[in-house]
């Protein structure tokens, strides 16, 4: 066998022994050394270690990132990371660091530079380039128009494949993930696509017009990001042509780029019920997660003096039976356990389109049975547990009738909360969290300490 | 213009109207037309429809699906629905329905049935089939062995450009998704690839070997479906070829199948933190829905029932000073919401292979800092607000120690908890909500309510 079939690296558990390597240099200090290998990675692995180092060592380590991979690397960023190391350049090197990425990570880039500097940038770009990024960055970020790729390869219906091959290769290379090409008429409207694949094995005699895929969806270039990633998900695209009003082609959307929406999507609902950024960095600096954390934990502290105000109104009753103030706290906290499945199934029902108006109530009926009978059931256990612990029947009976109406409530609010909010354009995501416990706290506190007020008074 | 020039269809906010169409008509009833409507929807948008669809409509609808559907719809669907539809068929219909899908969506969809069934179905199969089926379920589910496709086109390095065009003509159809041609030698040991766009591009006299790609990261077998995705995330792949130990070619993994691993890994966190199934069925019935929930509630009534004991041991405090179960819980609250920010934020980093031994130090540090921090600032204010509401500067004080206690207990704990559990093989996601709950209610309870022992006593 000839020298060059040398064995493939491979992707297995052992396959970051070289980011360790790099980390174990690091802790040492041999920078000339760590400058080497670090080079000598692929530019996702160096954003790999960019991402998961606290932001000294994160400067350290760009600081001996080489000129010529920059670029690539920093496309691979996070938008938070991304930015931190952004503001570390000057407009004359941003501008020569896009010259080598594609257009729409450009205009990514640009998006999170302030308006000053983006405009320095594009002065300093060669024309060809400054018109194509201008082109992207005049669509909103969050839609299709923002996430589309304008290198667009597009034929006429009425070449012969043979023509088109030969077209082809008179390309020094095709863009990056080039799956298909896309069939426009001489006005540019979007008449359908030419996989590759089908390319190859045609006929080369026939026409682009016989053998095109027509059933394809365009998408509009106002289409929201989310939705344009759960078309993708839904229909297993690996690119779509995105269209204006008139259906003519602007640009086209591949997958690589759809994935990064994806895992933001979903990371949304995640993050936000815990009132974070979704694209928080894990290795923020004490200056950055302070004040988001604090502003949350202020309206937490809010909302739970709420939950006390109403516990307050029953100081009385409780300084008659102590055993209640012992025992209020799981009221509640089942409660908001409850709650939180409910509005966790139905945040996540909402973020992939699932839950309309025609299937709520079918959804609300269920969530009020479910709570009903796991608040039966529980209130049962914990009114026998209470029966024992405090040798006391009345409160047995206050703790299971107060736990069946706090199961109950919760299910209903975690159910229709997110819905209400997001009819008010509010984030179910980041305001449905609090706005539950909220309720559950009052409605367990008030349903608990009201019925042992009538009981003990 | 051609007639044939008719405009595309559009993916727009008004897409959904067929849908909606098809809704309205399923609550009028007028079946005939529906089954029409239903039919003529794309594969991916009928599955939509059934995961939107509470279970008696979603059965009506499946009944309506044609025969020759049913195998796309299948595959489109996330695994619970499907699972549910599976059972409704027999052995036989199965195994026609497989027939027309790819090797690893009928893997996947084998994979869910009961071992009988199965052997039943591979029975029925065609030969070529059987064994091709059979392949990929002799690996875990949960590996690139399970994600992989089989239908890889190979190539030799020795052929010209030109033989490999002439050979792909010779194909009826490439297998769907194909972007490279996998480069093999006669022992069909993994050498490299050769995209497409290049094959295109090159002169058709030169070589396999001069134009293909080497520097490929190819995936071991038994990787976990999760790194697989990472991966792809990290290095914006569409196909990534599968090896065993020698470096033998097994097959291929594109990344429309990866993206179904990227969404369910995103889904595991948010669902487990609120003790869900990852794929939990938005639309499950009662009987389905009720269980799992239970038994979490259980598990979170045994942590309060812990929590309210520490309660009960101050109970001759609280008869002192009833002020005492009011602010109670606010001090729990707060160390609750502060633990589950880092809670969150440490499983996020850990699902993304951000946190390493390496690192975790200063993560922990930050998070003892930002907990100290935000405890300052809202004990402070708390603290004023206690002193007022109680006219007592002692309730005041000690509100305010017990809060920074806790919110440094909460940001530890919710930083440690994760990494612990995961070194005792148990999912942090899953187990980590509630046992962070019961060191911040613990610890929050303990500290006010001993303080206040102390000072009253």
């Amino acid at each position: 066998m000839p020298n060059r079939e040398t064995k493939a690296q491979l992707l297995s558990p052992e396959s970051n022994e070289k980011l360790k390597e790099i980390l174990l240099a690091l802790e040492g200090g041999a920078f000339s050394s760590i400058r080497r290998m670090l080079n000598s990675l692929q530019p996702p692995a160096i954003a790999h270690l960019l991402v998961s180092s606290p932001p000294n060592r994160r400067m350290l380590i760009w600081e001996m990132v080489d000129k010529d991979l920059e670029g690539e690397v920093i496309q691979e960023l996070p938008d938070n990371v991304r930015v931190q190391l952004l503001h570390e350049m000057d407009s004359t090197e941003l501008a020569e660091m896009t010259e080598e990425l594609e257009t729409d990570n450009v205009a990514d880039i640009l998006q999170q530079l302030p308006d000053q500097v983006i405009q320095e940038v594009l002065a300093a770009m060669s024309t060809q380039n400054r018109q194509r990024v201008e082109t992207v960055l005049s669509y909103d970020e969050d839609t299709a128009g923002g996430l589309m790729n304008i290198d667009t390869i597009t034929v006429r219906p009425d070449l012969t494949l043979d023509v088109v091959l030969r077209y082809l290769r008179r390309h020094e290379e095709l863009p990056n993930s080039t799956y298909s090409l896309i069939v426009v008429n001489r006005r540019d409207i979007f008449l359908g696509i030419l996989p590759i694949p089908k390319l190859l094995t045609s006929d080369p005699n026939m026409t682009v017009r016989e053998i095109m895929d027509t059933d394809i969806i365009a998408i509009h270039h106002s289409t929201k990001d989310s939705e344009v990633a759960n078309a993708f998900e839904r229909e297993d695209w690996v690119m779509a042509p995105v269209v204006d009003d008139d259906g003519k082609l602007l640009g086209r959307i591949t997958v690589d780029d759809v994935v990064d929406v994806i895992r933001e999507g979903a990371d949304h609902s995640l993050m936000s019920l815990a009132g974070l950024d979704d694209d928080s960095d894990t290795f923020a600096s004490v200056r950055k997660t302070s004040p988001r954390r604090a502003i949350w934990l202020g309206i937490n502290l809010l909302t739970a003096i709420i939950a006390s105000s109403v516990i307050n109104i029953f100081q009385d009753t409780i300084d008659k039976v102590v055993a209640l103030a012992v025992l209020m706290p799981i009221v509640a906290s089942m409660g908001g356990v409850a709650g939180s499945q409910t509005l966790t199934v139905v945040i996540r029902g909402m973020a992939l389109g699932h839950i309309s108006r025609g299937n709520l109530s079918w959804l609300l009926s269920r969530e009020f049975l479910v709570g009903l009978i796991n608040g039966l059931i529980w209130a049962l256990i914990m009114g026998g547990i209470a029966a024992v612990w405090f040798d006391d029947k009345i409160i047995a009976f206050i703790i299971a009738a107060a736990m069946i109406i706090n199961l109950i409530f919760a299910a209903l609010a975690g159910a229709l909360l997110p819905v209400v909010l997001k009819s008010m354009k509010i984030d179910p995501a980041l305001a449905g969290g609090v706005a539950l416990t909220t309720v559950t706290d009052v409605v367990g506190f008030f349903a608990f300490l009201g019925l042992a007020t009538y009981f003990y008074a």
